[in-house]
């Protein structure tokens, strides 16, 4: 078997940890000798064993002469573990095969160079690509200091998201609302705007029974992080999300201290951020959620909120469920953007995924690098 | 080898009708001996030989004692040509099987019993769906006295078809355009609304040159009638469209007996119908079309008529050119349907097809029956 083979079972194990690892990257790590896999592991949850040592513990003294697949360069620095280097190099692995590189500044490269100062052999950049997709949100974190942001649509197929009162419940069916559970559960942060807590009084929170069917859930199911964009403070303190398992931060350009106080009294955060040209800073909030370990935001709200994050540059991806029905005219569009008024000025796409959910279809879209 | 598999030969030979036969239905026709193929044809054009006839003639002698694979039931009426029945029984055909009966009321299950009197054993059935979409205007036609109606629009991924001051061009990429030119030629008649004639100075005809390369272009190639929707006679004299090869109509509520000479004098039919309901009666003009022995109509509009003509039901299939751009939601929407406000009356939808054409995504679309 080939390197991409083993690569590809390393890559399935990293996958265990989509929902777990949060604010840690998932990293699975396959151990191979005379073509038999002899240990196997995945990091599960920040603070314990990294894939590597999970994989070694599992080899024993296997490990001694193998080939280590690990999804992601091993570590070199003194975490919360120590690195997996060292743990290499002690259990005397021949050689060791990376998908990519750690992105994060204090590892990147320098891993690599300590095994082959070890006399390991060292190979990179088998199935990157894969590697890349399960840690958008660490990568995006290292490199741009911001989490990846991922904006989840319900629409029409004539491109509706509510209709003119606002209601939206529901336009796609079952399958498509459980998908986007999981986009929910794989996220470190859900972030909704004020309008859409008023309008809907959402949960925004992972709802294991409500996950799809084929995902085999973890004990204590992480709640990711609430965020409400709310300029105003008009969120009202009895709203649904506040009394739910989880935090919620509300980001706010008011400085009113009795309303920060209501929502702390009950139980949210409350940052506040100076406005900046009328609106919240949102370029500002993404690197502060950047500084807080917050690798995936997940953005469900409307028109107003996506539109802004969309001209900001902020978004990454798009998901959007498109639902077999028309909804017309006078129903409420996806994006609000002022000014964009010629077709020259038309945001390019890039059509990465297309497949049916259900009765729906989901459409999962990137932006073109510029 | 089994029915389906002479059938769908058959079918292949009718679809090098597509473009020519109308206002006849496309028909094809093999002929079978010993599991050999010994005679083929198919209608080229009205007044010309049907493929019955034509499959006799490649036939010969040959045809005694074989099997007739036809897409659609034999005619037994004498029209511009004589009845087919006739020549296959005469030609000492041993098997007849069709794809479907004929929906002309002057032939439905005539011709088959025809044939079954004369001692000839017949099939019918078989592979039906296919058949029929091959003919869904003609079928209309017969079966409901107006034309099958396919509305094609080009839309942003964000469910906009032009910007707020109408520009429009060029929303999808070449690919697309040239596929809608494909069904353009296979329509009897291309409408539109005056609005978009205003706006765009549109052609709206069949141009060779901008077919999908992989068509094999007929002589000839027939210009669809083109309709005009205009309420008011706003239809200016030297719109480019009047002055293009082929018909133009103009449908007005409009008496005025200035406007109406000019417009004939530009070279354009002009049909009056009493307005309805404050606008043009689309139920009416299409029982009128229908009577004029138009099969399939290609819609190609604003979201005032294509509205106007999905409340009225008129619509059979839509075909959305998705382009992989966002437009904003100041860009106009796809269907103008007033008095829909709330969920539970959103039109559902039934997608039947979708597929890359280019960089953008075709997506066929039918309405679920009620």
């Amino acid at each position: 078997m080939n390197d991409e083979y083993y690569m590809a079972q390393a890559l399935r194990l990293a996958e265990q940890g989509l929902w777990t690892t949060d604010p840690n990257p998932r990293v699975g790590c396959v151990l191979v000798k005379d073509e038999q896999i002899v240990g196997q592991g995945w990091h599960q949850r920040a603070g314990e064993g990294h894939a590597e040592v999970n994989a070694l513990n599992d080899a024993g003294d296997a490990a001694r002469g193998a080939t280590a697949y690990v999804t992601l360069e091993p570590c070199c620095i003194h975490g919360r573990t120590p690195p997996c280097t060292d743990a290499l190099i002690k259990a005397g692995v021949a050689r060791v095969v990376t998908a990519m590189q750690d992105p994060n500044p204090q590892v990147i490269g320098n891993g690599i160079k300590q095994l082959q100062a070890a006399g390991i052999e060292v190979k990179t950049g088998v199935l990157q690509a894969d590697a890349e997709k399960l840690n958008p949100g660490f990568i995006s974190r290292m490199c741009k200091g911001r989490p990846y942001v991922r904006c989840k649509l319900a629409m029409s197929l004539d491109g509706r998201t509510a209709m003119k009162s606002g209601e939206s419940y529901w336009i796609t069916g079952e399958a498509a609302r459980r998908d986007a559970q999981s986009l929910r559960a794989r996220s470190s942060a859900i972030m909704t705007g004020v309008g859409t807590v008023l309008t809907d009084n959402p949960s925004m929170n992972v709802r294991p029974g409500e996950l799809p069917e084929h995902f085999s859930i973890p004990e204590n199911l992480r709640q990711p992080l609430r965020i409400v964009v709310d300029h105003h403070l008009s969120l009202p303190a009895d709203a649904k999300l506040l009394g739910l398992p989880g935090q919620t931060l509300v980001v706010t350009a008011s400085d009113d201290p009795e309303s920060q106080a209501d929502l702390k009294a009950a139980g949210a955060e409350v940052l506040y951020l100076p406005a900046k040209e009328g609106g919240i800073d949102l370029a500002a909030l993404c690197q502060l959620l950047g500084d807080q370990e917050i690798n995936e935001l997940h953005l469900e709200c409307g028109a107003n909120l996506a539109g802004a994050m969309l001209r900001a540059k902020l978004i990454d991806e798009l998901v959007l469920y498109v639902a077999p029905v028309l909804m017309g005219d006078s129903a409420r569009g996806l994006f609000h953007l002022p000014g964009l008024e010629l077709m020259a000025e038309r945001i390019p796409l890039k059509i990465a995924d297309m497949r049916a959910v259900g009765q729906d279809w989901r459409v999962t879209v990137t932006f073109p690098e510029e």
